[in-house]
């Protein structure tokens, strides 16, 4: 065992000196260093981690440079009020939906959303109705929800006081939001944003719209993902028919009290970049990403998605996909783990992988030089390496439910062969890896087409969360 | 309006140079240059802001590097189980009621806490049962709890299921947590201790014991406050006797997941420095502390608080102070916040102050210079600069409660006249700064005493939070 366990894993790491396309937005800190500001404040960075001293204001009662700097941003999204996170979009999520719901509402959600939106859930003690994801043959992954089951779930539920949305997801594609916001405002619903993939939306017309600009009432924008800022710092934006007073109580509650000021410093930072230079250099990047997407299209057995194939894939609805994102897709029987793993060796740094895609988050601070040994590793590929015994994404029907999620928390549970699950009530998410999306949410009927898809991804060597070692999974108590 | 706010505000504050007597434990950056591996992981802390790739462990489900790391934690700590945290003292204190209370449980909590354990009472739904702060007359602060109340509390309510201590609190000052725990557990309650100033406990015999050690069932240390990390970075211990899978799922639920590894591999080193020189280091930070306390103490009306001072200020219990804090006590008439402005003019930064004292953050990586700077602008310090209206730390009786806080939350409310609000439930916790500890509660009845309190506060101009501009506060429609 290291002494320093995490410090030398990190520096190992560094090390590698890999070309980066995965998150933070800043890539390596490059992020700071294409302007004198950033330089100034790369600088000053870790001398900048102080307290809250007179003068540099305070997150939690922001009346100086915080509420300023706070203003700008509301200014530069259009939203009623801004505020900075420094505990992502975590807590982001979290206070979106305390602000927004009170116990016991029942609320239209993705089944595909983040943890901490489930979370959230089950802390608020809300009544999740799941909107399906919809599966891609074409590209096998789960690619945005099911417009059809969102008008049929939304139809079904008027009394849902809102609905929770993934834009864009983790893919970079965009569900239709103008008619998800059209429809659920016909309703009365509030339409909540986990945008975490999406900050840089709305700065070019080669990029999607941004949630704020379509008229969502309350989003989250993981900063860190796409723009210029730390890791773990984040975006709210909120509109002017939520309850600001109750924003800021949960805002504050999830956020710690002693915020870090380079977190907070690098926002700024973002902000003010994409201000002055988000158009430009977001369309320049999008110049090169669409040069080298033609380039390794070219190549046999990968083939980047790009926006025509999303609006082919999903017609009838105004799908959309980021720009900015690639998605390789890899003919059948080859597989997007191998690739990532291959990228990884050739120091290629993907964001990840899926069972037949890689993901690579593209930033304006990736130089040509990143493409090109993204190219050349691709080009050099020994396609072999990556073959693997195909498995298809499946999505099962929704199950029944028995219990609300909170209320799995008190009871007993224990723990039970797969085989002999059926009709007991899940106390634990069951979640293949890939592609994500659950099979069975805590309080759930365990059922045998719930049953056979789990034993369909374990046979087929998937990572199953809440199946354990000895392929039991946790039910409750009756 | 600056284009920066934020980015610039620091660099201005790091230009003025200032001595460093408060938070963050690190002092602009020195607590990583004291060793070699300090040096390297300095070197790539910006660089090493990077995301859950391959080899980097994953802080919501640890495996490898971080699981490491913590288990190191625990073994120097001697917890069960130890967990880092990237969201401060502020997630582990809502991670940890949250784990160990159900909704409805009556507690018993110092009436002084920190706010977010304020805020965890109203999320979980709890009923508090407050013990008073005591308060020095000789030093004019509050300085702990009220060891008689509490005994009396504690009787009073055997069904309570735990009680939340401070320990130390600001000015580090300890109660005799001793005596708390061994009571506590004669009624079978869980000790739960916020000992964000603390992280430094234990290591030697000049400092008080760690809370871990006296037997408290789970601890919250931020270790940013007085150890080598950085802000916003903490610990949590948690006992054998506390449900272990729902410390996981609340400290998960209240994390960012995308955590900074910057933040962790600070952590990471912190426990490193302290485990392989923390008796050391702090031996001598006392040792240089304990000079200048006395060079201090020789100057006209400054007494610095010493152990011993604490001791018979609170004889018949076994208090204590952290000889790593300077609470520099005024003579009457003297302002402790014209002090500190003073100081700040001699670039010395200071943590706090109160109406009659000035409270430093000393740390190992205070160097002798920074200890002559403070002395000589104390001893070149025009008192009569100082001379103020004279204000007496007042604390109440606790008032009646009509309602529990979480139940405030729904209810409307409207603003009124202070003196109109005799009778009425209050909706805002009613705090005058300093000393910090609050006159009213929500969901306490305003009486006469609160209100002559409240009055007493706003005519010798201290802010009182709670209160508006045009002196009214927020009760509850009825």
């Amino acid at each position: 065992m290291s002494k320093l366990p995490i410090v030398d894993g990190i520096i190992d790491y560094i090390k590698e000196d890999n070309v980066p396309f995965s998150m933070p937005g800043h890539k390596n800190g490059r992020g700071f260093l294409t302007t004198e500001e950033g330089k100034k404040l790369y600088q000053s960075l870790i001398k900048g981690d102080i307290t809250e001293v007179e003068g540099v204001d305070n997150l939690h009662n922001a009346e100086s440079i915080i509420k300023e700097s706070q203003e700008l941003l509301r200014d530069l999204y259009g939203s009623y009020k801004s505020y900075f996170l420094v505990n992502g979009s975590t807590s982001g999520n979290l206070a979106m939906i305390f602000s927004c719901f009170n116990e016991g509402d029942k609320i239209i959600v993705e089944r595909n959303c983040h943890r901490s939106v489930f979370n959230a859930i089950i802390l608020k003690k809300l009544r999740p109705i799941y909107i399906k994801n919809i599966i891609s043959k074409a590209y096998n992954a789960p690619f945005s929800i099911d417009m059809e089951h969102f008008l049929k779930i939304i139809d079904e539920h008027p009394e849902a006081k809102g609905i929770v949305v993934t834009y864009p997801n983790y893919y970079g594609i965009c569900t239709d939001l103008k008619a998800v916001i059209k429809r659920a405002k016909e309703k009365n619903m509030l339409v909540l944003v986990d945008s975490a993939h999406g900050a840089h939306f709305g700065f070019s017309s080669e990029l999607p719209e941004s949630a704020v600009k379509l008229g969502a009432d309350i989003v989250v924008m993981s900063a860190h993902k796409t723009l210029p800022s730390l890791t773990q710092s984040a975006y709210l934006h909120v509109g002017d028919n939520i309850d600001i007073n109750k924003v800021n109580f949960y805002v504050s509650a999830f956020t710690s009290t002693s915020p870090s000021y380079m977190l907070m410093s690098t926002l700024d930072y973002a902000r003010y970049f994409m201000e002055t230079q988000g158009r430009q250099v977001f369309e320049e990047c999008i110049k090169i990403a669409n040069i080298y997407r033609e380039k390794i299209n070219s190549l046999q057995s990968f083939h980047i998605l790009s926006r025509e194939d999303i609006k082919k894939e999903f017609s009838g609805y105004n799908y959309d996909m980021d720009a900015t994102r690639f998605v390789i897709h890899l003919d059948n029987n080859y597989s997007g783990h191998e690739l990532l793993e291959y990228l990884r060796g050739r120091a290629v740094q993907c964001e990840m992988s899926d069972d037949s895609n890689v993901v690579l988050i593209l930033s304006p601070f990736n130089i040509e030089q990143d493409y090109e040994k993204l190219y050349y590793a691709l080009k050099q590929c020994p396609l072999e390496q990556l073959k693997t015994d195909f498995s298809r994404v499946l999505i099962n029907d929704l199950p029944q439910t028995a219990m609300l999620p909170y209320e799995v928390m008190d009871k007993d549970s224990f723990q039970v062969e797969i085989d002999e699950a059926v009709g007991s009530i899940s106390a634990a998410s069951i979640v293949p890896y890939p592609p994500g999306v659950p099979i069975i949410m805590p309080g759930e009927i365990v059922d045998e087409e719930a049953i056979n898809m789990i034993k369909y991804y374990l046979e087929n060597n998937k990572s199953v969360l809440g199946v354990n070692s000895g392929k039991k999974i946790l039910v409750i108590k009756e």
